[in-house]
C-alpha cells in the first residue's frame, strides 16, 4: 500500500509509479471498503436470521468507515502541510540564527554520501551561499521533506472515501438480491472474494508487485477478517 | 497521523519525533479502533432494540477491522522490503550495465543541490568510485528509499492490530454495562468522546502539532461518523 505521496520523479523508462495517484486512490478506497463492511456482514450472517439486520449494520459501517477514513485523511493532509511549514519556518530561522550550526549539518550530509573534505569544502559554500537553496536542501536532504500539494490532500481523502463506500456496497448487495442471511453471505462471499483478486491484482501491477500473489494476499485478508468475524459473533450471539 | 517510518535522525534537540516508534503505533490504533466500531454501535442504537445485536455485531467489526489492519499492514510491509529489494537490485544491474546513464544522473541530482559544475565533476567522481556507495546514493537520494527494518513491520502491524482492538471495546463496554441500546449509546458516546479527546490531545504532542486543536479534530471524526452512521441506519431499519 504505496499512498500516492510516496511516488516519486524518477526518470527510468520502467517506472512502475506512474499510474494517476487517483487511480490508486480508488483502488485503496475500494478494497478496503470491499474488506471490512464484507467481514461484519458474514459475522453477522451466522448470528442473526434477518437479512434486514445485516444490511443495517453493513451500512451504518460503510457510513461510519467512509467518513472516519475520508475526513481522518483530509485532517492528516491539513497535519502534513502544517508539519511541513513550521519546520520550514524552523529552518529559515536556524539558517539565520546558528548558521555554523547549520552548515556543519549540510557537511556532516555530504560526508555520509561520501564526498572528500575537499570537495565539500566547496559545496558547502556553493550550497549556503543562498538561504533559499541553504533552506531547501535541508528540508529535502536533511529532513527529507518535500512541499505537499494542499490540493492533493482534499482531493485523495474525497476519492478515498467514496471508493470505500463503493467497495462496501457491493458485499452488502449481496444481501438485498437473497432472501435469507446464509444465502447472503454465499453470493456475498463469491463476489467480494473475485472482487478482491481483481483489485489485489491491479493495486500489485500498479506498485510493481508481482500481480498474482497481491491478489491472493488481499483475499486471504478478506476471507480471514470474514472467518474470524463469523466465529466471533457466533459465540456471542 | 505520521506512521512510524516517517520518524528520522534529526540532531536537534527540539525534535518532536522522538517518542517511541511504539507508542505512536498504541496512539495510531487506539484511535482508529476508538472511531468506527464507536459510529457502528452508535448506528445501530437508532435501528435496533436489543444491546446483545449492538454488542454482536460491534465485536465482529472489532475482530473484522483488527485483522484486516493487522494483516493488512504486516503484508504492506513486506511489500514496502520487496519493493526496497527489487530498486536495491535494479540500481546495482544499472550502475554496472549502463553506467554513463547513471553517472549522468548522479550529476542531475547534484545540480538540482545548487552545485557547480566544477564542483560537481570531483563530486561525482567521488560518489561513483565506489559501487557500493553509489547505490546507495541513488537508492536515498534519487529514489528517496531507506532500507526497512524487517522487524518493524511485523512488530507495528501487531501493535496497531492488538491497540485497534483494545479501541474498539471501550465505546462496546458500554453496552455490556446498560439495559437498553440507547442507554449504551449514551456513556458509549461520552466514554468514546472523552477517549478521542485524551487520545488526540497526545498523539498531537507526539507529532508536534497543537494538542488542544488535534484533540478536537479527533472527537469531531468520531462524532461525525457515529451521527452519520445512527441516521443512515434509522432510514435502513
Amino acid at each position: 500500500m504505496l499512498p500516492s505521496s510516496h511516488a516519486h520523479q524518477h526518470p527510468h523508462p520502467e517506472d512502475h509509479l506512474t499510474s494517476s495517484a487517483m487511480l490508486q486512490d480508488i483502488v485503496i478506497g475500494l478494497s478496503d471498503g470491499l474488506t471490512v463492511p464484507f467481514a461484519l456482514a458474514a459475522g453477522l450472517s451466522g448470528a442473526v436470521d434477518s437479512s434486514a439486520l445485516v444490511i443495517t449494520a453493513g451500512l451504518a459501517e460503510v457510513v461510519a468507515g467512509s467518513i472516519a477514513m475520508g475526513l481522518g485523511g483530509y485532517l492528516a493532509g491539513r497535519t502534513e502541510i502544517e508539519h511541513y511549514d513550521a519546520e520550514l519556518a524552523r529552518e529559515h530561522r536556524e539558517v539565520q540564527e546558528v548558521p555554523e550550526t547549520e552548515r556543519a549539518e549540510v557537511d556532516e550530509l555530504l560526508a555520509e554520501m561520501g564526498l572528500s573534505a575537499a570537495t565539500r569544502e566547496a559545496a558547502v559554500r556553493e550550497l549556503t551561499s543562498n538561504p533559499e537553496q541553504w533552506v531547501h536542501f535541508m528540508m529535502k536532504y536533511e529532513l527529507g521533506l518535500e512541499k505537499p500539494d494542499p490540493k492533493q490532500a482534499p482531493k485523495s481523502a474525497a476519492t478515498i472515501s467514496l471508493a470505500y463506500a463503493v467497495g462496501g456496497l457491493i458485499p452488502l448487495s449481496a444481501y438485498f438480491l437473497t432472501e435469507t442471511p446464509s444465502e447472503g453471505l454465499l453470493w456475498s462471499a463469491i463476489i467480494t472474494l473475485v472482487c478482491l483478486l481483481v483489485f489485489g491484482y491491479f493495486k500489485s501491477r500498479m506498485t510493481g508487485q508481482p500481480p498474482v500473489w497481491g491478489a491472493l494476499k488481499m483475499a486471504g485478508t478478506g476471507a480471514l477478517a470474514a472467518a474470524a468475524a463469523f466465529f466471533v459473533a457466533r459465540q456471542f450471539s
